[in-house]
């Protein structure tokens, strides 16, 4: 059972994809989560500390989803693991969504909010991270430099195109084919 | 000397620009423009008419600076021309942090202001467009569908780095040095 601290995060997630951030007051978040403000207090502070805590739930939350495997499959090879991770992304499912458009908010708000650029970089940079350990995986002799530059641009694209797609500019299948060729170029490019 | 109506629309720029297009209201508006909030809706409509012109507006203002070259300079090579027109968009001057930090929050906010995605999608696809004519400039032997997807990439990957870079996840010049090498790549892949 979730616990009354993780019950809150996902009432916070929820409330952000439906108003945004900016929408986000402690009094609804504790009409949504189904507790009283005080508990929201004394959790997390204030309503920097829900964001801050919030945007870290999110991404762990990403984390799970994009690694999840059917039970009794067959383990992935480095390069399906590395393209499932990316596409897991671009799913029209409710969490995902959810969780995109919360993550996608968070990092515009962070443009007018100095409280959440750092918790916002140690998360992009933890993400970053992830992503070259898998094409590193899969280019074993590419140099750690060139593998962080591959990272950075394969995940700052897939956030430029997950906010066309939530945002009605790009369809969902020609966003996941156009991830998937970034993907085969970077591998490519990585090859000894 | 500019008009009044585009006098409103830097003015809405600005604003985006410091609070957010949900901070934009008609009233401020008014103010920041120095007019009456009788002549922004004689002008505009409503609040979504500005938005929508004011979309259009940083997009033709966005067109000026990436294609602007200096006086007397030599004319730039295809491979030129694209590189400067991406590049441009990853500079920090005022004008195009502003310019920047607008479209973003327009992106942001289309999310979940319908209203806007009409107008977005449209000025997405005409940029995609300008960026794969460059491309073809360079790839003449290259088919359309391939061009419109390294465009689509191209653009989608300056978003997300330039909204790194403004929300202080990205440096700047390591933004411009991905961007760069991405660039690189499409051409690369597009060869004969």
């Amino acid at each position: 059972m979730a616990s009354r601290k993780t019950s809150i995060m996902e009432a916070a997630a929820r409330v952000i994809a439906r108003h945004g951030v900016r929408g986000l007051r402690v009094e609804e978040l504790a009409a949504e989560a189904g507790v009283s403000t005080a508990l929201i207090y004394y959790h997390f502070k204030d309503r920097t500390g829900v964001l801050r805590q919030t945007l870290e739930f999110i991404s762990d939350r990403a984390e799970r989803y994009t690694t999840e495997r059917a039970e009794g499959a067959p383990p992935p090879t480095p390069r399906e693991e590395l393209e499932q991770t990316l596409l897991l992304e671009l799913q029209d499912t409710t969490e995902v969504r959810e969780n995109s458009i919360a993550w996608g908010e968070l990092r515009a708000s962070a443009v007018f909010d100095e409280t959440l650029r750092e918790e916002l970089a140690r998360a992009t940079r933890i993400w970053v991270q992830e992503i070259a350990e898998l094409l590193g995986g899969v280019r074993p002799m590419a140099s750690a430099v060139a593998l962080a530059g591959a990272a950075e641009r394969l995940t700052a694209l897939l956030e430029g195109l997950s906010t066309r797609w939530l945002s009605g500019s790009l369809p969902l299948p020609q966003a996941r084919t156009l991830l998937a060729d970034a993907i085969d170029a970077e591998v490519d490019r990585l090859a000894p």
